[in-house]
């Protein structure tokens, strides 16, 4: 049988579930709700439901896993906890530091629900989060560097379209070379956040605004640029439209550390990512998440989760057989 | 309380294990045990007992986990079904063909002693084969790819040392970076066995030796080097201890797939491994997963396990509160 999926907000991550359903055949989209008016949200497969988030409750013997796709800043605080009571869900959560807050709020509704919850997914959160532990578990004798990019960092490109005279704005992470080279030779360089990545801005201005007023503006704005090397690229609508309509992203885990008797030998694992579309690759490993959620579940298992208390086989079609004799 | 290991066999592995409990607060070296006679037998830990591996039995009460550092040809397909049955037991058997059933025996011999046992541990058996498990569940849609090296392979050094007229050898296999990058590109190429590897060997000759029919023997040889662009070096016995002593090995596995609903989005994951010494690596591995083995056993999980059978918390010295907060 397959697992039937709810997905919670129909923006790009939660179109990018519905696409990651697509690709897998025991998955099955059953119904996608929105605090919109269910009339006028067009998904793309054929003869699914849409409705109302405040109808959700009927759908609860109907739906195996609801995959939660809201922002983090205010949506998933307090949808989490709540539809954690009636369903196995699903959230990519990504605000690290409130990550232990959001777990202690999920973990009791998913307990008092006797559902599982899974939250933080995605690749950072996740992905990345599983890379750093298995690496320091591994050489607990080193030092472990995250970089981002290069991609498309939203909060940067709304930070830059809030800037008076700017019409629309795109801004792009970009990991400093020279500082992966180093962090890749295994030398555990110290690095300043400058040292480690800089910012690339592309910029359409408003009619009459003043270009050097506006870079003047995002170059200082204190903790979205001042404390990085950012370039302002000033561009036309068109070409706008043209070359950074898209949200590529991506990034790199580099761990470095020793062994032997006298820490004679250095070694480095390295793992990266690159993402043509942040949301969708997002999404894929929410539904491969969402395949370990029913399992735990039929299993018995009820409360909150991460990506480091999941053994990996739960996310897998495959068998334990099948994994052994293909992937082993 | 620490866990207590013991380690049988020592040879490059066990030492590297050894060397790793020394890394490793929560972990106590308990005893080495061996075929020869343990007077022989000088380890790096003070005041550590040898002792010879007929007298294992004795240790059960006070050995968590035993590591058993044997060759995956004759040593462990009947070294770890026998000690699993009295012991925890964690092995790096890499024959993958043989996996499933080296499983069964050790799974059968494991759940008669009440005992966990996990087999295949290492990088490839191990990180690489979770790697491999992440990235398909995630982009089923796609192809993963796996290169080994730069690095020395054992198993072609000991053909290598085969040939008549060869002194001393060693080999190295060498990925192709035109094969990595179009792999790295997406692209997902279709590559021979020729154009994902090559073998270069350093030879020591014997005096007197014929270098031509020595290098024809070795390009030659099926299997080893038949269907590879091989490349053989000769060189004198000082620049050999010189250069060539070390072990470092590494490799990478490259995954690339695509979402969205008409595939239109491309994405890549790459990990990669570069390592001093291939054994004392593979050592790192299996002291985590002996904290694994270790917190199941108390669980009250018995049976085989693989890397795919493990959550990575288990693998941390650290809390879940504290992996949540750090590595999250």
């Amino acid at each position: 049988m397959s697992t039937r999926i709810g997905i919670l907000g129909y923006g790009n991550l939660g179109r990018g579930v519905e696409c990651a359903i697509k690709h897998n055949d025991d998955m099955e989209l059953k119904a996608v709700f929105t605090r919109r008016d269910p009339k006028t949200v067009k998904v793309l497969t054929p003869g699914v439901e849409v409705a109302n988030v405040a109808d959700i409750e009927k759908y609860k013997d109907s739906i195996d896993v609801l995959i939660i796709c809201g922002g983090s800043a205010t949506d998933l605080p307090e949808m989490t906890p709540k539809y954690a009571k009636m369903f196995n869900v699903i959230d990519s959560f990504d605000t690290h530091a409130n990550i232990p807050t959001h777990f202690a709020a999920v973990d009791a509704a998913a307990k008092e629900g006797g559902k599982i919850a899974m939250i933080s997914l995605g690749w950072d959160p996740g992905m990345f989060s599983v890379m750093r532990l298995y690496d320091t578990a591994i050489l607990g004798n080193g030092s472990t560097y995250t970089f981002w990019g290069k991609g498309v960092s939203q909060g940067h490109s709304d930070a830059i379209r809030r800037v008076p005279g700017v019409k629309n704005g795109k801004q792009y992470t970009i990991p400093v070379p020279e500082a992966l080279e180093a962090v890749r030779s295994g030398s555990n360089p110290e690095l300043t956040t400058r040292q480690k990545h800089t910012r690339e801005c592309f910029v359409v201005l408003e009619e009459g605004a003043d270009a050097a007023k506006v870079e003047e503006a995002i170059k200082t704005m204190p903790n979205y640029f001042a404390d990085y090397d950012t370039t302002v690229h000033f561009i036309s609508e068109e070409e706008f439209a043209a070359n950074h309509s898209g949200i590529p992203h991506g990034g790199f885990v580099i761990h470095s550390g020793t062994t032997g008797w006298n820490d004679e030998n250095k070694h480095v694992i390295e793992y990266s990512l690159k993402l043509d579309s942040n949301p969708e690759f997002t999404s894929s490993v929410l539904i491969a998440f969402a395949r370990a959620a029913k399992r735990l579940s039929d299993e018995g298992a009820v409360g909150c989760k991460t990506i480091f208390d999941v053994a990996p086989a739960y996310l897998s079609p495959l068998s334990g057989e099948e994994l052994r004799s293909h992937l082993l």
